[in-house]
């Protein structure tokens, strides 16, 4: 785990840039034709070539055989231990679809279902209705009002929603409240329990507005009812500029990356398009500004999930041909090239699997190791090392760190 | 981090030897001329032979990416976690000048500097004054007397000296106490502050001793006044010999080894100069009497500090040639040969980079690669490690641990 005490106590700024390069979804497995991972298939020169003045070695998002979500990893990237700082469902929803979250907002998931004439749940996820469907009923639940808080209900697709309620009287809500979720058929809903004293007013509005949201949506079957999970607010993480030092800019398409890049308080730069090349004019307009840069790259990952290794080999060859030369050019002191955890095109999921990760600076020792793939990496110097070492490691390369102790 | 409890319960008493032969600062980075370090670009045929029949790693001091001071680098090595146990500066100064510090003692290190006509700070290091003119204003603060303490001063080189206080009515000084340094100019010195009450006898002692001083030193500019830093008593580590089990003995020339050494309980073997002959000489005439023997050897480092990739360089090979079959002709149980920390000549400084180790002993397997580098260790069997794990290993290795458990 970092010590970000110790690490505070040690910056020593300088002029360096550092580029963390990061590749969503980036570790595979072998196909069955030549036994090669997506990125091992992948026809990549400028990687390679990168590769052999680098270390090399495989890294860690969570733990051993610990299969992370895209926040935890993104944590883990950042240096936060992802076990101890924990981001709940409900912001991690609110900002996948880029709701503006307020560090005093309590977010919550919400998943419409169907209850039959008792109303007992018989389909926790209301048919799976349309996403079109899903903005009809969210229109009517904007109107329910409650006492001292803001409500947003905003859509995120199919049966999913987000609640978001927002203190206008300068109180502080807690988070500490259950599901209302089962889990099972035949049941109905729970009611939302607060876990600590501090949260049972939380508790007690969202049992209010379940009932008013009810009320709505009995005429609306199969929507006819809803549950709400994963109460959460802004964990408040330790501000990554200020544990590192570093003035720190994320580049990222997706709502959720530059969410949770925003959380731990980097500044989140706009990038014109869905395109890597959007993202590396990004990375060339602010390159004077910034001492960090998060690049993240997320199509490697979808091209994962949807089990696809020729399009995940394609996004990976793209960024080799188009990214890494440009930032290169830019002259960086650090590059860091990983992902944030594994997507295995034959899993066509998240995977537990270390990542293949690269280190390149002006200090480092070169492992010779002319590829940048799971095995090249797996005879690399870093060895198995934890994800959240990659931020020390880059301030050691950077050498912005002072000497511990005489 | 080592579990003393654990390792103190599992000894397993036997007649082997163990010698940990530490290169001080042996770590480097790649020179331009032929991408090879200062231990890879050495003629070491002896080391190689050994690295031939060792485990290979790389030894990480203090955590990934930070520097380690000689202090915090030399407790890893005996096993000490050095973010939980701290040598205080003041300590460090003192055995830095081969001062025989008592368990009691308080030790502070001293800056002489020059004030203005209003007390004011003008130059923080007094003109870097000669040491010579140092041992005459040092030589007029021994006059001062404190109630109830001894008090030692000693020069250390140009404007430093050590100041000690040995209380002699057998009370407890305690050392929580503030810099008077303000690190700025302009502003006057500030008082000694105890940090807790334990400390508040301490820091009037300091306070008077610092009024007397400034009464003598006013009219010796430009060191017309002082402060004082880093007040730190022994920590009273673990003893070492306790821990492990094993007689242990120090062979190093340079005071701070010798003194830090002694802090974790080995004993420190005369050393009849300053060069590995004479160290060799030592080991030699006290090999039946140890178990252990920490062997430093110090102009390693002094060379990449100097910036001398070639020195370096030669300092390895006289290593190679003279000390390495000295040690293997006494037929050790377990060698290992590593360093403290990484000095690369390209930095002349202190550096993060993991440190190329090699373990060989009667039990180990070796990992079969012919040569003693920093790519070399990269690639072998004991990956990259922390430092704190060398002692259990080395334990290990001399099978002098028992099974744990049924």
């Amino acid at each position: 785990m970092v010590d970000f005490e110790l690490i505070k106590s040690l910056q020593s700024p300088n002029h360096t840039r550092i580029v963390h390069l990061v590749m969503d979804g980036l570790g595979g497995l072998p196909r069955d034709l030549d036994g090669k991972t997506e990125l091992e298939a992948a026809h990549t020169p400028h990687l390679d070539a990168l590769a052999a003045r680098s270390q090399l070695g495989l890294a860690v998002p969570v733990g051993p055989g610990i299969t992370p979500g895209s926040g935890p990893a993104h944590l883990a990237l950042f240096g936060y231990d992802p076990i101890r700082y924990d981001i709940g469902r409900g912001v991690l929803e609110a900002l996948g679809i880029g709701f503006d979250l307020q560090p005093e907002d309590i977010a919550v998931r919400g998943n419409f279902c169907t209850v039959d004439e008792q109303g007992l749940i018989i389909d926790r996820r209301a048919g799976r209705i349309s996403t079109e469907f899903n903005r009809q009923i969210v229109a009517l639940l904007r109107q329910i009002e409650l006492p001292g808080v803001q409500t947003f209900v905003e859509t995120v697709k199919e049966y999913r929603f987000v609640l978001v309620l927002r203190p206008t009287a300068g109180q502080t809500l807690h988070a500490n409240v259950s599901d209302t979720d089962p889990q099972q058929l035949g049941v109905p809903p729970l009611p939302a329990r607060a876990r600590d004293e501090a949260s049972e007013p939380t508790a007690a509005l969202l049992n209010d507005w379940l009932a008013a949201a009810r009320q709505i949506l009995k005429d609306h079957p199969p929507a006819n009812s809803l549950n709400l999970r994963g109460v959460a607010k802004d964990p408040g993480l330790p501000k990554f500029p200020e544990v590192y030092g570093l003035r720190a800019a994320a580049i990222a398409t997706y709502p959720m990356y530059r969410g949770v890049a925003r959380l731990v308080g980097m500044d989140v730069i706009p990038v014109a398009g869905e395109e890597v090349e959007a993202e590396v004019e990004a990375l060339q307009a602010h390159w004077d500004e910034y001492d960090y840069f998060f690049f993240h790259v997320k199509k490697t990952d979808s091209a994962g999930e949807d089990g696809d290794f020729e399009r995940k080999m394609a996004v990976i060859e793209h960024v080799d041909q188009v990214v890494v030369p440009a930032i290169l050019a830019l002259q960086p002191d650090v590059l860091i090239v990983t992902g944030d955890h594994s997507t295995p095109s034959s899993l066509r999921s998240h995977s537990w699997h270390p990542v293949p990760t690269l280190f390149w600076s002006r200090t480092g020792r070169a492992d010779g190791i002319a590829e940048f793939g799971e095995r090249a990496c797996g005879r690399g110097s870093l060895g198995v090392f934890p994800a959240t070492d990659e931020m020390p490691l880059a301030l050691g390369h950077a050498l912005r760190l002072t000497k511990y102790g005489a």
